[in-house]
């Protein structure tokens, strides 16, 4: 199977919601499989907080063979987000016009920006129709505001533990985490390895949230034994915490937690629930029942405003991290929608 | 009515469960109404992790005329605890031994080693019975270690969003606190201002799991309108990290988020089970529906392995945070446990 990095280079100006302006930008993304004659078997991904371009990295068993996506029939598409730190421009790259890394002087970027920074990636493909558009979490917000913008190019929308706007509830949990980062003083340096304690203790935080009390109960319960500290529960955070910081940066990381805070399809449209209407594509809203960070209420409002969707649920012991774990169910579900829609077409 | 506070000084060395040593103690302590004729009319009440022994400061709907325990019938007291910041001894007293303040030299403190302290207090007051022991979270935790250290001592024992151990969820929770303070450079530093930043974001991640998605949603709602953030979420967030710099110390909330880990009633005993059948009072086990941190399961499992054990549920849009503020749920059930006392005793 043929899959192959590359890198889009944009050199036009690029002015961001927030005001903000980049001298053009790059996009890091990954193919996987072929596009077909037709060039309608397209699928794009979009990935979550701190995902890669390459979802075979984090979305291991979702295209594979036999899956709804089997890479044998679909060319499989993702880039990393504006922002991000796997290869797209972010924090940590070179400003042009400067000629110096823009560390805290990177503009703040939306969902919105992300994607319009996608449809050129698109555009620049000749990919005038896709299959599908698919994305959990961050993802799902990022391909919900795409389908909105661009309404006429989907023909299919798979939106996983995600939402219409964050909540409150979610903007608390990463401001905890940016008060985290805040407290590192670190933070304040322009320096690659700025804030990584802080975005060890943030991660700590945001793993909270990706799971659930029982999941913590079935992997982490130790007996008492006599100790009085250096809990299992308490190890494996360090162990979450210091794995982020190996592999992220602390610039991009909070970046991408005020990316989530600001997601809202409302803004500057007539509503939420009229902007949900300007979907055409097909719709699958999927909900995790013990997520805690997306509940499922938010997958049920998508379902309910979007003209052509229906909701499914998955159960899972991990909460919102599900979305990256329960294959089986997410295969089964994404199978069920995709025949559905073979039959309503075929007669 | 009568509100004292007074100083309770042990001079004896105090070993801890730890194996670390303090040379003597001090417990603040707050009591509120007279002791009757007969000693039988006093509630000792374990505040929770950023209490004080001024249960009318936190609980202040709970100790007034024509609740359950009205102080005009009631002898009502309480203590800081062991390593508390609110006149016990703590990290930020002097060690009469070195002549310097203990900072990070202070023991870690287990709620066995509080109740133990307790009780000299108590048997100092000549209180040889207790007419009811109460307490919420932490101090539901204590309460619980008491009554089955010293079960002939109390008569009714009164449980609210507490447990028999902290949950590897809990542990967690607090480990991302702690990891957040760990982020704060100063907090190596012995200094009464050490790690008050990683403190902030410490309180700003307590307030989440002290809370519901709901909670927020019903309090911090914002129609979209334009803003990409500043959002009142965030805000709040600050606002409460801020709040808590203003009146504790890093080093406080570090020990009693150690202290709060470290429950297990089984510790050294048979099982928790065998420890919970221990308890001779009449015990009411209270939860909130609502509460992420100590969920239901928690305190039903207490009511279920106490012999004489009831259990009943709070309503609450807050969480673990409703036991702070649903006085009239508290006080009907509190007055039904009550009356339904006098009604055994008198048949």
């Amino acid at each position: 199977m043929i899959k192959q990095d590359s890198i889009f280079h944009n050199t036009d100006e690029f002015v961001l919601e927030s005001g903000g302006e980049l001298p053009g930008f790059q996009l890091k993304y990954t193919t996987y499989g072929q596009l077909n004659k037709d060039r309608d078997n397209v699928v794009w991904v979009c990935h979550p907080l701190t995902g890669s371009s390459d979802f075979t990295a984090w979305w291991n068993n979702f295209f594979v063979e036999g899956s709804p996506f089997d890479p044998k029939n679909y060319f499989i598409i993702s880039a990393n987000v504006l922002g991000g730190c796997y290869g797209s421009t972010g924090p940590l790259s070179i400003n042009h016009v400067t000629g110096k890394k823009y560390f805290h002087d990177f503009p703040q970027v939306t969902n919105r920006d992300v994607v319009r920074a996608f449809d050129l990636l698109r555009s620049h493909l000749h990919l005038h129709k896709i299959h599908t558009l698919i994305g959990g979490s961050l993802g799902g917000q990022q391909a919900l505001e795409w389908a909105i913008e661009q309404p006429e190019v989907f023909e299919h929308l798979i939106l996983i533990a995600s939402n219409a706007f964050h909540s409150p509830w979610g903007i608390a949990f990463n401001e905890a985490q940016r008060m985290a980062i805040e407290a590192d003083l670190s933070w304040k340096e322009n320096d690659e390895r700025a804030g990584l304690n802080g975005m060890k203790a943030a991660r700590a935080i945001g793993m909270i949230s990706y799971r659930t009390y029982e999941g913590f109960e079935k992997t982490q319960f130790e007996k008492p034994d006599g100790k009085l500290e250096g809990f299992r529960a308490a190890s494996y955070l360090q162990y979450q915490g210091l794995k982020l910081a190996n592999r992220f940066n602390a610039y991009t990381y909070w970046l991408l937690t005020k990316m989530m805070d600001s997601h809202q399809v409302g803004r500057g449209r007539e509503s939420v629930e009229a902007a949900l209407q300007k979907v055409k594509a097909n719709t699958l809203a999927i909900g995790i029942e013990s997520d805690i960070l997306f509940p499922v209420s938010e997958q049920k409002f998508l379902a309910k405003n979007i003209p052509n969707a229906s909701f499914k649920t998955i159960d899972s012991l991990f909460g919102h991290d599900g979305f990256l774990l329960e294959f089986d169910q997410l295969n089964d579900i994404v199978n069920g929608f995709l025949r559905e829609e073979v039959m309503v077409s075929r007669f």
